[in-house]
């Protein structure tokens, strides 16, 4: 697909390789990026290097995750014809470009990110963040600056990385003298996160309440049936709640009909809707839209080599990219490149 | 010269190629590097990466100086059949291993260290040190252990930095089960650091207060002329001191007649013995120290194509050993490897 022609802007997204990925996956990201994979050139990132950073302790859980993920992409629609799906820990240029912005970010800039205050917070890691973590964000500007990307989907609260990542672009560019790296632009989706079904602010696998990609029909309709509501709304002829009701929420999200959520709404606030009824729209909505995706998934997981040879395939091209990025910022800098002592002793002495 | 079965023990060592080297790199490294490249399996680094980490602003001199230190290197005697002369920034394999060591290492530890402490304050960084610097113990075990190195030639000062390279060891051997990484050993060297010509603590291309390997014969003269003595010593006949001397320091550095340098502290002690003549002796045993250097150095920097050969042909031969290092730790982790992909769908699936 990539061609010297190609046009289209340049996405670079992805996700850490931590665990297979769930409808709040679905909505937030994995539904853009199937529309989006036509319209611009997108890679996809399986960044089990950027897992490591707080699962040292458990590395084969990362590697476990790499194929399931690439699993749940493939299963969504993601196009391999149309997206590269490649290996974090398989492109070394991307660990030298971290390398190198840690030169150009103080200590102090990366401890005052609110992202990554905000995480350390919530991990509990204290004084004891591994050296790692803190360096994140550069490692995050490696990754978009690596593949030039112009356009990084990212959630609200990750905005400060991607002005991050510019900060670090300005200043190379500045040293440079052109504006070798573009600066990103964070796209962040018009669908806000979605809650788990236990009404928390976050679906997440660990916490028990997420329906993954490959629930069975049984499994959608168990979380369904224990999704958190109104808990006040107890005799169906009783008005209820509508905000902060999960199920509301999640039809909002995956209902085709909004003007008959719009009146569901309204007669479930004046009372006389249960909630019975509408979990059944609810449910039958999600085992409409995972049917297909179970299926498929299920149809690839028994085919490992096609799918490791998509994520193989999309490493290499994605090799020749960031490496080029890396030669390119190198040779800018006036820095050596192991080139320069194979071609040119001139260039050097 | 690297053998399956060459049973020597590996010495990593190396410059931040930052300058030419001097004298006092001579008395300090140089010169053991030279005897112990026969016992030895010897890794000489041309730390270019780690350079940057405080010289971000000036790639170009980091740039320059491979060629001059290399030129140092191969002119007092490095025998490149003995050992490998090896491109920091050509081995992508100790930047990926830096960052895998970074999530096994906290902030607070690499702030404890002492050497990255006295080295903050030295340098004026404060609360602006760049993260680079701050990495840069995490950065020197990628370099000691992704050679394998069991003995690590450094200045007393230095020796924070091997615990801290051991601890990582420990704790990467301790979560794969095994000894996969070996635990390094500071080899500290009998002789201490060579003052400044002008008695400062520190030889100092930057300070104005060395003799470089290259010095021409005025330079050398100069430099012994101006040379720190004993400031109260004002006539010949008067008793003069010997500690913090200059003259003395270096004749017990490069004499190699040390009974003589005893006598002539005694006499330089009592008195009747003039700086002129303690002076002259050294300036004999410099030039004769020096002359083959500087003439081996010139000849070398006419054939830069044969210096930077030596140089790609060793980081090409530490590329192989720095990446088995790489897999086998990945492997031992239980990380994924991109030849997992390529050969072994059956391991990852």
């Amino acid at each position: 697909m990539s061609t010297e022609k190609d046009q289209r802007p340049v996405i670079l997204t992805g996700d850490r390789t931590t665990g297979p990925l769930h409808l709040g996956h679905y909505a937030g990201s994995l539904k853009n990026r199937v529309a989006l994979q036509h319209s611009h050139r997108q890679y996809l990132l399986l960044a089990d290097t950027q897992a490591l950073t707080d699962n040292a302790g458990d590395p084969a859980k990362v590697r476990r995750n790499v194929l399931e993920v690439a699993l749940d992409y493939l299963a969504v629609g993601i196009d391999p014809a149309q997206t590269t799906i490649c290996l974090q820990s398989g492109l070394p240029a991307l660990a030298e470009l971290t390398l190198l912005y840690l030169n150009f970010v103080t200590v102090a800039r990366l401890e005052r990110n609110p992202t990554i205050k905000e995480e350390i917070q919530a991990r509990g890691f204290g004084r004891d963040i591994p050296a790692g973590f803190l360096c994140y964000p550069a490692a995050q500007a490696a990754d978009i600056t690596g593949f030039r990307a112009s356009v990084v989907p990212i959630g609200e609260d990750q905005a400060p990385l991607i002005e991050q990542t510019n900060e670090i672009v300005r200043r190379i560019n500045r040293q440079i003298g052109r504006d070798v790296l573009p600066e990103a632009r964070a796209l962040i989706p018009s669908v806000g996160r979605l809650p788990g079904v236990d009404g928390k602010a976050k679906m997440s696998k660990s916490q028990g309440n997420a329906i993954p990609l490959s629930a069975s029909p049984d499994e959608i309709r168990d979380a369904v049936h224990r999704m958190y509501t109104d808990p006040n709304h107890l005799r169906a002829f009783d008005p209820g709640t509508v905000e902060g009701n999960v199920v509301f929420t999640y039809l909002d999200a995956f209902d085709g009909d909004q003007a008959m959520v719009r009146e569901l709404k309204a007669h479930y606030r004046r009372g006389g809707l249960g909630d019975a009824v509408v979990k059944r729209r609810l449910e039958d909505i999600l085992q409409t839209l995972l049917a297909p995706i179970r299926e498929r998934r299920a149809a690839l997981a028994r085919d490992p080599g096609y799918v490791l040879g998509v994520v193989r395939a999309g490493t290499r091209s994605a090799q020749n990219r960031t490496q080029a990025t890396l030669d390119e910022l190198r040779s800018g800098l006036g820095l050596i490149a192991l080139d320069d002592i194979d071609g040119g002793v001139r260039k050097l002495a």
